[in-house]
């Protein structure tokens, strides 16, 4: 017998005490999204796509889901291989019950609720009815990716893009008229990995067909580049992203250098770890001073390590889920990088989040050196992300955040999202901050001051990141 | 005027909500026990020892008691000198008052309860009573090694041994017709360890002698331990055991090379670290794969700092209490590490322990990254130990295995026990974990699905240990 | 509207179980205050200084609040510029109510509300009347600097001072007769810093001006810093202090060769940082040897990633405001550097402070290493400090040193502070320590021993430190 009286799907879900539960009911629940983050394609805004079932929506993208089917025994087959999809359907829904715990188990639960409307938990036994009834509702208009995005509330989405990306999809969704303003970041992680050669001549030249020039040399290089940045905020862009899987670089290079050393990697032969390093310290701190130069937000994403398991990887590709957790350190060269770009006098606002939790402390007191006591916030401490979208990451990351500087700057959650269903992560974090802000008011650790939490709630939830965004 | 009332040795001792208290009384409590690791010696089982007085069967051998003495002022002579056991026994009843807080202070009154049936608070007022009572009991022949195996329903134990050691005890053990199985681990430490050349080639000798050949050459010295590897699986030995203070040795070298450094260290000439590196690379991998062949289980114990206060060491040996948490970084060394043998096939049964608990999510998230979608929970994320098998350590790692993977599949507490009291800590597992689970029922995290929990907290427990090794 | 009734001002502030408050207001609450390390300058206690208003009091020199006031969008001016206390005061309270969850959000209040009675929340409408109550309260003969020692119940206060510092308001403190006890801790930070060489030979020449000697080698300098250290501990100094922003170094250099590095600093060539090291090194060790051999207590705070902002820096001096946590490993090194301490039979009582709170559990473990069996609490894991002295970094850094040894022989809260108001942290403290117990109590973890909890709960507010420490 299950009882899921007060499980979950109950209205007060996570909220565990009646402040809480007030405040998240009167300030939180019905706040407009401000999605700055995600990997969600354009293409499939454009297209509206409907999706065919649960498999497609839910599992045919999602990594997180598919590692915890391989952790329970999943053949990689019912994963990302030939099932069809109701076979991969029933894998997961076998799955689920074991994942107890999980915030995927909350996640699921919360968007079968909504928008399906369905209480149920998932299990072997309801799986059949729950993937017959969203088929169905999947059909429905209102059930399509722009019918989505406006059931949560969808006021503004960025997605991620690569500098040779054409924004094509971009352009047509502006033009069909789609109310929900939707933007991109530029994200130019691979323009500067160097490692493999064959792969970043591939790129370059990917790179110089789109832009239409010959790329020989690397002050042509960095002039498309530029270009691409251009072409990007021509777009409606303010936003780039930048992912480190090791320290900032710190080290100056002459131009002259870095170009000799650009050349060799175009005449096919490989670099040195350091001759990497040089080319991608030049590039990260011109991006910076371009994000400067143009009023842009950045965003350092530090701390993954990926593509772990090489076998998988070649096997299904990127973004397989055989990432992990990193664990270099980075505060001395983080604290350089940005003090460089404060000495240029081109340190954007920027946003600093970090993947292992054990670094939430030197991030959060990070922000606090570049502060500039002009734009409030200018510097954010990111909210908790990948690996720790769940209660404990974000409430890890809101209480250190809290204890050494201003939450109620914070420009709130990420969904961060591959599914169009993931802003029920939004939801999920709406509650988390409320039950924690009701906790310390009947507790007495803060006032019970209603004007003053309404502000600090809707505007983490929504207003603060409308503000420091100036995406079109 | 002490009121003991609701503490520790009350029945619902940490069990701090209704569902809690029901879930541990009727799953957990009487569930056996699977100890897949302690210290404990098996020519004690084997002879089936009778403890003089808690002072030998508490003290004698527990650094964490140790080092409680030692932050309390007691003089070594009172914790491994000369005093009698009844005069350290007073020290350790002046040092429990002052530890309030410790987990020592916990399992003290939990071992005194059960198995003694003594409730009282040990402290100098009550030790000679406790003394006295317990001295008798320890001649009863139900407190004999076996009696208390018995008495502590432990179905398998298995002991930690090192490649040269005999087994013998082992074999009388079955030979005695002892009906708990006592099994043991293969742990090679000291084989790879080349560090100080005249232990090593001390060590190398004891070995060639147990196996009665010369070792003059690196592949005479692999032979020999492949063959020490047979021996101990054919009496029954399914897992392995590898304590790393450093990071996973990651380059590979040739056999040609790493056989001239062993004969450099059988030549009596030290060796660099980088070639310590060599050989403890060569074979950590070749034991990884032997480990595989056989369908063993492997742990990998990373981060302890050992020896630290070497006038300590050398006064009283090795495992006296003078080692702390080490603090090495290791997520990228471990993953290549790991995927070298995924990529080679070879990638057996693992289970990954840190000691740092800044490492908690690292590993959490490594062990999904080689789920093989085969055996579920192939890849386990180790339970808290040494430092970390307190209530906090043991509530972190069950909070980030839950975060980044499933729980249910968790293969629960180990023992690590230097002591056959040592047992009471599983007690204390369940109840940490059937509160956590209770109190997530009741917050309404978790659905409160009766057949669902049982199996879970079953699995934890005990089956999925009885599951996941196959030691004989 | 805003309900204050139970928030913070409340005598059961951060209190929340019966037996917390019961053991507060019996044990904690009225206990003195040792301070034992803290930057407030001498000459004010010695001219017993009247501030003019809140902002001298408090804003004057606390770099918390200018962070603070910075990241919610405050101009620079209003900060540590020149404009007006009032209105420096009113941006203050304008920033106040962003900070809600802020440590300094209490800090302000539990201030506001000790001494000065005040029991209203700051902000922009009662920042006016709370500026002006106070001004008149601070020119009230006990709200001077002595006033407010009184006030606080201080029994013994440490300011942090330079070897080349006359000391000269300590002593004139003596002579006024003074009831409270003014000590001082000896922190050499600046003798070991060789980055720069013109700044450390202008540091020598003051000091050898301070001597009344030239020094020009090694053996006068280290001669020079021995009689500094001898003449702070003539003028009753017990307590060294050193901050490391770096691995302990752990190289022993010959005498000979430092001797010559320093020489080629002397003549102003700048060092490697290999050289500056050696120096370190060889001093650090050195202070180390002559702290034991006077009976002193030594400090080591390590962790501190300093002046980050170098714009900042240059603009309005070190201890702006620009300092984060650093993230370099140091388990190793510093159980070496502790070791050959105590190899050579020199190590003396020693407190480990460290600001990335992802090290707890290395020092928390690392002091049980070198716990003697001769002084109970011999080494101390220190408190919380600068970054982590809030609510959450407070109970961290108990319960791991709960785990870890012996709560109840720590030396409790340090005040480390730059305000005479900051005695308010002992309240803070001592309410989150009552708070925890008292939680234990009732959820039956410990056990409810009047007297064990008396002896603790003293022991951590006082009178662990006054034994601890013999400063005069």
């Amino acid at each position: 017998m299950t009882q899921i009286v007060n499980t979950i799907v109950h209205p007060d879900f996570l909220l565990q005490n009646a402040t809480g539960r007030d405040l998240f009911h009167r300030y939180a629940e019905n706040m407009p999204i401000f999605d700055y983050h995600c990997h969600l394609p354009a293409e499939e805004i454009y297209e509206d796509r409907k999706f065919a079932n649960l498999t497609q929506i839910w599992l045919a993208g999602d990594h997180y889901k598919w590692r915890l089917m391989r952790a329970n025994g999943v053949p990689e087959d019912y994963i990302t291989g030939n099932a069809s999809d109701y076979e991969k359907f029933m894998k997961w829904a076998e799955t689920i019950p074991a994942a107890l715990r999980n915030p995927i188990y909350h996640w699921t639960h919360l968007e079968l609720k909504f928008p399906f409307g369905c209480k149920e938990l998932l299990n072997p036994s309801t799986a059949e009815k729950i993937y017959r009834q969203t088929e169905e509702q999947l059909q429905q208009d209102d059930f399509s990716v722009r019918g989505l995005m406006r059931k949560f509330n969808v006021k503004t989405a960025c997605t991620t893009d690569d500098p040779a990306d054409s924004l094509e999809f971009h352009d047509k969704i502006k033009e069909s008229g789609f109310e929900i303003t939707v933007s991109m970041a530029f994200r130019p992680d691979k323009a500067m990995n160097f490692s493999d050669v064959a792969k970043i001549n591939t790129y370059i030249d990917k790179l110089a067909a789109v832009q239409n020039v010959g790329i020989a040399d690397y002050q042509t290089y960095c002039d498309v580049l530029y270009a691409r940045h251009q072409y990007f905020h021509d777009h409606g862009c303010r936003l780039s992203d930048h992912g480190l899987e090791f320290p900032f670089p710190i080290q100056v290079y002459s131009e002259e250098h870095v170009a000799q050393v650009f050349t060799k990697a175009r005449m096919g032969k490989e670099l040195t770890t350091e001759e990497q390093t040089q080319i991608m310290a030049n590039l990260l701190f011109k991006f910076a001073c371009w994000n400067y130069e143009k009023g842009w937000v950045q965003q350092f994403h530090v701390g993954a390590l990926r593509g772990v398991n090489k076998r998988k990887l070649a096997q299904i590709g990127a973004d397989c889920g055989v990432d992990s957790i990193h664990d270099f350190s980075y505060a001395r060269s983080m604290g350089l990088f940005l003090n460089r770009l404060e000495e240029n006098g081109t340190l954007t606002k920027t946003v600093l989040y970090n993947l292992n939790p054990r670094d939430n402390a030197v991030l959060a007191t990070m922000i606090g050196n570049f502060q500039d006591g002009k734009i409030a916030g200018k510097m954010q401490y990111g909210p908790a992300w990948w690996f720790l979208d769940n209660k404990d990451g974000m409430e890890q990351q809101m209480n250190i955040l809290s204890a050494q500087g201003l939450l109620s700057r914070f420009i709130g959650m990420t969904t961060d999202s591959r599914s169009f269903l993931s802003y029920s992560r939004h939801d999920y974090f709406r509650r988390i901050l409320c039950n924690l802000l009701g906790k310390d008011v009947e507790s007495g650790e803060i006032p019970y001051d209603e004007e003053l939490l309404k502000n600090m709630i809707e505007g983490i939830c929504y207003n603060n990141a409308a503000q420091y965004f100036t995406m079109k």
